[in-house]
């Protein structure tokens, strides 16, 4: 039985994340971490009335926790990792917006304490995947293309993910790749790589990876239909996060 | 039974044609027009000894051929047409390249002699059925991307079929699409639609269009993996040519 | 302008419903049927203080709505077709259940009356225009199978969508399929046509229809990922009804 | 430079690999090793002069191959296997249909001699990786389904790689999956998983492996248009097969 302590419990992604740990057997809610709502009481979101409820970090009880899953602000986030690591606890943050600086402090301040633990940017274990598998089949084929496909209002193109899976596939290979062409329907060249974005209403956060060779072709692709699906993804985290000793960027260390 | 003559004989694609029509119980071989090889022996290539061979215009019989499939030269192709329609045969007419002014000249012929034809750009059904419905979905689904797929060695990009399709979407529209982005990511806008490219080796030559609209999408999409599958288009147009009383261009018009 | 009522209000279709027809320029919520709750205040939804509620339907004035769409029960939707035509008023109806006798009988009514109006078993025009391409396309196509996936809850295989496209695809052909196998892998035969149902966590809705020939492959693909989808199906109907003068079945014969 | 014996050099399959040799600047035909056309004429192939030809066991001369390719008959395979063995050139096999007892008895002597090489019943890459990825995908995601497409002419279904990726898949899961159905449309259930085969003209060898799981979806898909891909593979085994001390079976071994 692993005991969890849920930092922004209020959110929507720490909603999800309680739903989750009700749903599993292994993982036990213990403690809420909330110094914004000094009066929050358990039994009324349906919690177990012996779960603790700390406002500060003071409070904080060695032993309650073994992991510190954190969905707060760009603000919190930071303090927040450092309180976990020095009461022993893992930290499995989804926060996003931390601060470079910031995070190169509480990476050192684990390793000094040799406490585990993982920041992710995505923990979508099928976007994860998807570029795993991109990275291997690479070697194999230097020949690929990447399509996201979002929905209308996505800002950015391409994503973040089909950006970070192109300079992936750019250095898993071990053959050079054929030319690419210039033409501006051959997509956006990310490390020699053609990436090319969908924006049509309906989708919702979807990647393909294409290979071609002599006579074949593979594709990865992965959907992500809604927002639930991060939540294996953080119980993978959960379940292994004890297993580090160092704290770690990204949800393919824990795969 | 519909009989035919086949002009292009000789060639990959007059070739595919002999054999299409001797597995066809309805078309029967009856004539070969072929101005080059004058000694052409008809059984050599395992046909039936009665099929005429005609090596110039003037001995063209009337009555031997219901309709004449051409697959030729650029230089030839007019002249052929006309050929045909002088003495009463429906052109069916695969090669590519006429000049502008010939097309005009042999459809004026056509139509001043009341005899139907067909001049088609590509007989792959699939292909024309995709930008059949692509015009048909557009009516109710104003945001579409294109997508399409070929080998490596295709010059071009976009390709002539995805030009076309995203122009028949545009011309299709009822109501104003989304705007679409400046991101080189987001493919070439053909008249507001967005068209991507892929090339890689494996590919054959492919295409898919992508509606989007609130909480669901439509994807058709074909792939012609082998020039064979061009004769299904020959077929229909064989069967279908003597209903035209025009000389019309796009096998669109007897599907 | 389109004036509406609503039956069914309070249901979440109905309240997509309301939400949709606030946001469509064109038509205008007038009036809402609801013989359950009878203190209803349309205030209270955000609604038109001049929104007419009705609980009877003795109450209905003639001349506040043009169209009447429906999503209510199986018990009260045939009575509520039967006051909508005889005050004139054009039923939508996507309520489901109707008894087949009933179903009859507000058909003739209708028709005595000269008031058209749609009765969709499916409001998803993806998955209503997939059905119309995939009948034309068999014209030309006689080897088709069909593949729908869903999410593992759904609790018949293969869906409702996917057993009436495999009966128009057979219906539809003008040639003799390929014999199917009897291996248990190779779907179940619908009208000769083979239909595999997948049935995996993540999936909502979708559908895809494979046709292929010598040579060249055609497949047509809806994604339902939304409820929210069906009402653009709404829409249509609304805008289009008046134009019928019998009571029809299926929204394709407004597409 | 590696070199290479090629023994079935007149089949299909050697044909393509002395063509894949002279294109790869890595590798280097040095010998032809073919019991039954005692007169054959390198030159006449447009081969090297200097190529060796040998028409029995005898004549192999040591050093003067490295890795010797088989694409020979059931009946010659084994013998072959223990030839190269024998004088220490490395064995990669593609020949299908050798029997048990002569598969385990090659095995044991490359083991004994320390010679390593490879025997693999598919030299496709992309569907040799996508067995590998569905397996470690398994691990995390423990809903699957298979759905292969083939050629209409083809007579087991479902396909051989796609029963044996199910069982890869059943093998890797580390969760239970959720029940599946007997619905004859819910495919063949292999260890568990539900299998699927399309059988189409138009299409060539196909497959997809589908995963699901709460909001998400994962896919793999490999397509193989041609018997030219097999030759990538072939090619990684030339490269690699060095790197081994014992005779392996499957692709896999090598990626």
């Amino acid at each position: 039985m692993i005991n969890v302590l849920v930092a922004g419990f209020p959110g929507a992604m720490g909603q999800k994340v309680v739903n989750m740990l009700k749903a599993h057997d292994d993982f036990k809610l213990t403690a809420i971490f909330n110094p914004v709502v000094l009066d929050l009481d358990p039994a009324e979101y349906g919690l177990d009335p012996d779960v603790k409820v700390w406002h500060s970090y003071d409070e904080i009880e060695d032993g309650v926790a073994d992991v510190w899953v954190d969905f707060t602000t760009p603000k919190a986030v930071a303090q927040n990792i450092e309180a976990a690591i020095n009461h022993g606890i893992h930290p499995v943050v989804g926060t996003s917006g931390m601060a470079a600086d910031d995070q190169k402090r509480v990476i050192a301040l684990a390793a000094e304490k040799h406490i585990g633990g993982l920041i992710a940017p995505n923990f979508g274990i099928s976007a994860v995947l998807l570029m795993q598998f991109a990275a291997q089949a690479a070697k194999y084929f230097p020949d690929a293309e990447v399509i996201e496909m979002h929905h209308e209002d996505k800002l950015d193109a391409p994503s973040g993910t089909a950006r970070a899976t192109a300079e992936m596939i750019a250095k898993a290979r071990t053959a050079q790749p054929r030319p690419t062409t210039d033409d501006p329907a051959h997509g956006e060249k990310i490390d020699g790589v053609p990436v090319h974005a969908v924006r049509l209403p309906g989708y919702v956060a979807h990647e393909q990876v294409l290979f071609g060779a002599p006579g074949e072709a593979l594709t990865i692709r992965q959907d992500s239909f809604d927002r639930e699906s991060f939540m294996s993804g953080v119980a993978v985290a959960i379940s292994k996060v004890q297993q580090l000793d160092t704290l770690v960027v990204g949800l393919e260390h824990l795969l």
